[in-house]
């Protein structure tokens, strides 16, 4: 039988022949992908594959939404200003105000929007850099597991040893304290007071902590709200600033617009990106306390911070919060996702999973040493796209667009159902 | 009189009150920019500007090339995937070959290709990071004045205080070097030889140098070719990587496609961004010699790798050099700036001026304090977009289109020279 | 009444003005000693003190021990060789001997003897260094409430906020993990463990871990022995190198002569100084195993590794070692003086005071702010040398010669108790 | 024929087994040492050295002075308080008051005295340390070829690369310009200054410049006078403390109590170890200008910080410089050195020699690979004792004690071109 991956062999060898070793999803899923539609993809030779993958969190509002289609053409049309650095533009302009209106007047948070540069982890270099120089402190606590980016600062505080070691240099200014539930039976709360109380404890008063309310690359690790905010109460008492990291729980990824809303928390700095730029667009924004934002001008730059088609998709995608329906229904994919894995979870014992996550950021933690691994290649070829994530790639990940339905849930579920039940009889 | 700042003041409020103290460009062009195409802009209110700033580099073809806008429109009406990490997709395999058939070949170069995020700070720290893994060695040698970006990784190995401080922990693991002609009358290259050589000079053999071949934020500092070439010499002695950081010559800007191909070196990294992506959309490349490709799959990663409309504005954007003339015409270009520049420096003795810079990447170094930025704001008000470079912002900079025409230059240094006596007059 | 310190002041004035505001003893001392025998001391104006201090632990075998006082002065008078770097002499060679046959054969140790200048912080240096270098990684772990030294090196490693804030600069390339019994109810070996084990956990695999089994500037905790072996345990499993730094804890101090006999542990480096140099004179060596003696010839040196009257008397104090009374007399003074610190904490329930240590190294736990200063203050006055430590110098330590009888702890502890009664009174 | 080294040989075999591979000293010598006096050494065989080491600088008083024995036999015979950290005792308000009377109002010097820990490296540390504290600036500014010690914050300014190498993790917060006449006809103080002019050079204020007037284990490279006053003159242009490293130039190694006497600067830190101590005994001073003495009490310390024995001949080798009279001998021996080092260039041309250094601080560079090695080999068979330095071990170091005379300089230099001639000859 000739499969897909069969019948692209020969479109991949320019990628095998030019690329560089770094070059990661695309041995996974050898194909040539050339259009997408909502929650679905279609490679050239016309095969259809349904996203639970979403562009890494990036395309929450599904692929080519056509209202997204028709600004960005439009602009283009009519010979709109592509690029402009932090100058200013009409599709700058109309974010901000959009942004303002439907995002932070509702919630009642006062920020100022930084453009940092357009990818998650420029957003997070730009959120250590001010937490450190308003502090005049140097140490910043990240979580066991976290995942920030790539480049020197924001990966510091990423957990994955894989990805440290690449960094050829020692990772310094950086403490790494138990996510929530790290340890069996313990505490991590009290494990943290402990140190920052204790004036012998070898760790300083940090400027600031940096969390993921919810840990995609780490592994879909949800921390208990009530977790979240000892974490906040952690931080007022010992007057540290609490940055959210939001690049992929934020944008509704589990449910309301940020991912911390639910716990009640009020943080210092928020960084975006992902799926802010609504089409999956290069864009990131950092939100700061008015009072902590002491940049001077171009401190901190980047040529690529005012990506004005992102602007516009953005801006069309901040449309969905204008009421409460785009949540509610994000609430009620995910109930109909969580009934699917816990059957899935019963009626496969041999996987010795558990569940994991919050709204549509979910997973499976299967305890068979690669199994996850051939779980998702086994989907690839049934047409679900499906990653792993954690340390040792021991999860499915679960990350739909979140325009997801139900017709769309049920046969990507049905296809994992049939792809664990192959990757078991391998 | 009503200036044009005056008339967009209400519409700069909305920047004022929402957006970080950090913003810059927007401070100097208070105005909100509307429409562009080849080297022109228009703001809201309809007034036009000669542009010779070009999105900091990122636009060498000119604004909205109508051969792009059209692939873009196409691609987007067809549900093109727009956003895939580094999947494979159509538009990126066209633009390896292109790449590979266009630059590569004619050239007998041979790299692999690496996606390391869409930005310059993203090419250039991945380069350290697999110059630093390849050789096990953690020190890498930077230039004064250098700019390689602003994430902590490449801010270690930029020169400017100002940014260095916003990083609020100390750089390490780079080592500052004199550039080019750095102190009078001292060979920069006797002093790095020293260094090098003597096993008690306090410097670890670096893992590479890393060089702009012409500084651009530094104070466009051109370093002469057979300088170039012996810090090639000195990498090659001692068995050191050399990385050309080209994110800002490259593509052009210097006459040729690399700014370095003129002194017959052969790095051993390239880092592009910028104008890689044809039509000022966030893009970036790493060129790694087959033998230092040393990465495991996803060691280095980031979401926003797959820019599938910057990958058909890319591809687009290399057939300008399928031919020679290309190059050739900005080689005439840049003879025409330079002519109008040597005689405004005659012109204005006042200016204390001297005369810098390779190809269009050119400029006047002011020697009167803060008068570069007058002239630069002078000339605004007139309808001519400039910037200042240098440490002290004291270089008048030429970064225009490629595309730029005779008529062009002519309109742009009038109002240059209008500017230079307004700002003299004050 | 006219107070010792009274009566000492004008002596004083000498030291307030030349020397710096780092002194530190004779602030809470300050009276000029004059002479010392045993474990007693005799100001200049004659009056006597008990010592519970013995120079901060370098003066086990208590002051000018006859036997020691004598080889000295016959080694000067017949003008031997005092100060030799690490070229050969006879009181270097009669040391190692008789290292080797009193100490290191007996307890089937086979140990390479480096002499790495003549301090604490410098055999600690030394340990780092070798164990960073034999195993090429960079991260040693040390633990909360640790104190190694003053040195960069040594002060990474090194809990207290204080000192640490003393170097200027962050302490980088070293982790703080949880002493025994650090958290109330938790179990710092899971916690270290799943640090380890896990790949995302953000802390690398260390060269070392580097512990003290008794801390003594931490606070007087001393780690059960199984805590210990649990440590070793998971050094032997990791393959992470064992440095015990004996430096106060060893040399007899816990009633064996390494500190680690009892919990059966195989250390690949140990620290030693304080009272290897048998008198209170400057001297430091570090054990190391043959097969990580990895050192070249002069990779780490120092001036004063050639100290030969240190030698003298520390060879002399060896002898103490060949039978196993010396030991059994600390094990016997140290019960005696736990009954006598029972007792207190009955009679003065105020205190909220704990019990810490083993052997002669103990310590009453106050905690009460400040308390424990004041008793040390009123101490002093009636006679007893006594020092606090801990974080918060909540901890009255005990740390008398190891010579000390039954005589001179039921002096010491009368006047504690009438200390302990007049700070309470004040 | 049976050498002196042969007859040694088994007296060594302890060494061999049971010291570190770190030991360098007994390699080259490889004899034990048993008396010394003046300027002479003799082994355990009776054989008789004349010594151009003095113990590294150590020994400037040379060895065993009678009346230092004196007055260590006393104190010991009268139990006088040998070691007491910083308490209060006889000899150090001696020391202080002399110090004070001798050295520092004489020469209008107004200094606090800190004793750091009784090491160079220890010195060096704690004015590190004080440099950064005081001005919150982290880097310091080294010198090529500089030798500071062996822990890691005196190795971060050392130059040699096979000393730092073995740190095993990276040395940061330092940068290393060029010494006096480093680079051939490059004036190495336009070069310094223009680094620290330009805003864009990449290096940042320092906190700090650390200077060895005359480099001693980096090659006898002697600043010239001027040289040093212009250092001075940076450090006072930019608000940069001037560290003086005087460890071993210091206590009238170059003619003058302070080997900075003459360039007539006025250092803000300096660091005194080695020969302080008058007989070889561990000690060592940090001196602070009062307003830069900002240490809160105990924020650096160290267990052997009162060495009494060393205070005791500390005091009395001040007694020395109560008159002029040491310091013009030092002259004149330093010239008879002098004279017969040009004697001895002009007469082996074939080692392509120079003539390096200041007072009794004195070399001979020979630049044939490995020569100079040999000639101290040969040297110390024929019972002169003279060390190599330099990062390649190419000079032929003289460091006599400064109370060498005229009968034991003649028979060394004797001695010295006997040994050329055997190594020219081998």
């Amino acid at each position: 039988m000739t499969t897909i991956v069969d019948k692209a062999r020969n479109d991949m060898a320019v990628f095998e022949e030019m690329e560089s070793a770094v070059r990661s999803y695309s041995r996974g899923w050898p194909v040539v992908f050339e259009k997408a539609k909502g929650y679905k993809l279609w490679d050239k030779n016309g095969n259809e594959y349904i996203d639970f993958f979403a562009g890494a969190g990036a395309l929450n509002y599904g692929h080519n939404p056509s209202e997204m289609q028709k600004v960005m053409i439009d602009y283009i049309q009519n010979d709109g200003v592509i690029h402009s650095l932090d100058m200013a533009t009409a599709p700058r302009k109309k974010f901000l105000e959009s942004f303002n209106e439907i995002i932070l007047k509702p919630r009642n948070m006062d920020y100022k929007v930084m453009f940092p540069g357009p990818t998650g982890t420029n957003t997070v270099e730009s959120a250590l850099k001010i937490a450190r120089k308003v502090t005049g402190r140097d140490t910043v606590i990240g979580f066991t597991n976290a995942f920030h980016g790539m480049t020197i600062g924001s990966l510091s505080v990423t957990g994955n040893s894989f990805k440290r070691n690449g960094a050829g240099i020692p990772l310094n200014h950086a403490i790494s304290m138990p996510f929530d539930q790290y340890v069996d039976e313990q505490d991590s709360i009290a494990y943290i007071e402990r140190f920052l109380e204790d004036s012998g404890s070898g760790v300083a008063l940090p400027a600031a902590f940096i969390l993921e309310t919810v840990q995609g690359e780490g592994g879909i690790n949800a921390a208990r709200l009530e977790w979240v905010k000892k974490i906040e109460e952690i931080c007022r008492k010992w007057d540290i600033l609490l940055i959210i990291d939001d690049v992929q729980a934020g944008c509704g990824r589990t449910g309301t617009f940020f991912s911390f809303e639910e716990a009640g928390i009020n943080p210092d700095i928020v960084c975006l990106s992902k799926s802010i730029g609504g089409v999956g667009l290069p864009m990131a924004i950092t939100l700061i306390k008015p009072e902590f934002d002491q940049w001077g001008p171009g401190e901190h730059n980047g040529t690529f911070r005012g990506n004005n088609l992102a602007f516009l998709a953005a801006t069309e995608a901040l449309n969905n919060w204008k009421t409460d329906a785009f949540s509610q229904n994000i609430k009620k994919m995910s109930s109909l996702f969580q009934e699917r894995m816990k059957r899935i979870v019963e009626k496969f014992p041999e996987l010795n999973a558990d569940l994991r996550g919050r709204g549509l950021m979910l997973g499976i933690g299967v305890h068979v040493d690669g199994l996850a691994g051939e779980i998702c290649a086994e989907a690839f070829s049934r047409g679900l796209i499906l990653e792993t994530s954690g340390a040792k790639d021991e999860v499915v990940k679960f990350l739909p667009p979140l325009i997801i339905d139900e017709d769309g849930i049920e046969k990507g579920m049905d296809i994992l159902e049939e792809s664990i039940q192959a990757a078991l009889e391998k």
